[in-house]
């Protein structure tokens, strides 16, 4: 627990879950985790989700979340129920839903376990990015920021430097390619951690905008793996789609730590932009 | 519906679900569809749990499955609760429980949506892959299996033709590359679809055998994603390891169909072979 003295970082803070009298878990949803319009961001909303997992396992780290987005919660109050399921030495699943006062928000299948130092034995490199001082942050230059692209909350809580090479779409010159790339740590210097790096696997600005459409991507179903504990430092985020038809994308995101390292994954199904 | 004179195919027959006296879904787990010592494959399982929603939607096809995999069912009886969520024009919400008399098995958050003949607006290429008859057929070929390797249901009934360039395991020659692709369908002719593509995104043998790891590797969460509705002939299926670590590994599927259109995704995480 943090000492009295020591404020909590702004995600703990805002990712606080609660036992409530008579043994419910709740939460109070922050406005400042938005991505534009007041709705909240998913990977956000999942961190919240993964704290109430962990609280209710035998276990300390989320390694495996599944979430359907039935609908965008308020911020505000919301109440997690955890239904346990099988638990053992290895790993324990759980089932999670985050409701507010409209109804369940967030269906989530969890995977809880207890990650250590283990060496890979295998892990994807990190690709090539030029060195953080030398990157986009869209937070910082907002007055370049093309009209419809908003400045969320999230891009002031979550540091986000983007490869220029894919930032092209914030001057106007998408890249024409669905992909992103960018260092990412918390702006208050919170360290990463398995909680951290389950917003940060849903962060990024939307793939399509590098096809120059600036729309918001909501998504339908989400998927965040936690394959190691990060070291200190800057992560870099990438997100690919390989699909768009019909009005859906999917975006996979790979994050590696400051050792380059591969710490995370996800994919996503959203609906894309008009 | 099937005429009198038609039979089921193997995969419709092993994946049917019916409507038992009181409402409730059923269905009898195929032991034919197992990966070995009795196991049942997980996206076999899956495909069931994909019937079982969509018969209880307004949609017609799934688009996006993630599964926890609670326990192992044993072949025979089962009982699927669909609870449905929000449902619209576009899509519908449902969870879905399949359980055995040994209790619940599989919990799944399940989305619904009506695909059509949309065309891309950026879909991923092909591999190159050699041509099918050059390609080679682990259910052909017992007597090279090596000890330890076994040919389940699973690869009678999915035709599976490994590219050689990733089927080196099977001769003692690993190619140490946690990477397998095949060309895939169902060996009684059936053409793929959506429910199909289900199956396929977990029915390639596991990717460390790449590493020469013989062993299995029982999914714990997977999540699956269909794009289009596929072609009918051969799907090629590619999957890929991104990270070993900690007894934790990934699997990461993409199926494109015989257009060459990417048509399913998968990503899974699994507990990795000693």
């Amino acid at each position: 627990m943090p000492q009295n003295d020591v404020p909590l970082s702004e995600f703990d803070a805002a990712t606080a879950v609660h036992r409530a009298e008579g043994g419910g878990l709740v939460t109070v949803l922050d406005p400042g985790w938005d991505v534009g319009g007041g709705i909240l961001n998913g990977g956000y909303l999942l961190s919240v989700v993964a704290r109430a997992a962990v609280l209710e396992s035998p276990h300390a780290h989320p390694v495996a979340l599944s979430a359907s987005y039935l609908r965008a919660p308020a911020a505000g109050p919301a109440a997690l129920t955890v239904v346990p399921g099988p638990a053992g030495r290895t790993l324990a699943h759980s089932h999670v839903t985050l409701a507010d006062a409209g109804g369940p928000a967030l269906s989530v299948n969890v995977t809880t376990a207890t990650l250590g130092d283990d060496e890979s034995v295998w892990s994807e490199p990190m690709p090539e990015v030029p060195p953080v001082e030398e990157c986009f942050s869209v937070a910082e230059h907002r007055e370049l920021a093309p009209p419809g692209v908003q400045v969320p909350g999230l891009s002031l809580r979550v540091d986000t430097r983007l490869d220029i090479a894919t930032a092209g779409w914030a001057f106007g010159q998408p890249s024409g390619e669905p992909v992103l790339r960018a260092w990412m740590r918390f702006s208050d210097g919170r360290e990463p951690d398995p909680l951290a790096l389950v917003t940060f696997a849903d962060a990024l600005p939307p793939t399509s905008f590098s096809l120059g459409n600036l729309g918001w991507a909501p998504t339908v179903q989400l998927q965040v793996l936690v394959r190691a504990l990060p070291a200190p430092g800057w992560c870099l985020v990438e997100a690919t789609s390989s699909e768009i038809a019909g009005g859906w994308v999917d975006e996979d995101y790979r994050i590696w730590d400051s050792t380059g390292r591969l710490v995370a994954q996800s994919r996503q199904l959203a609906r894309a932009p008009r």
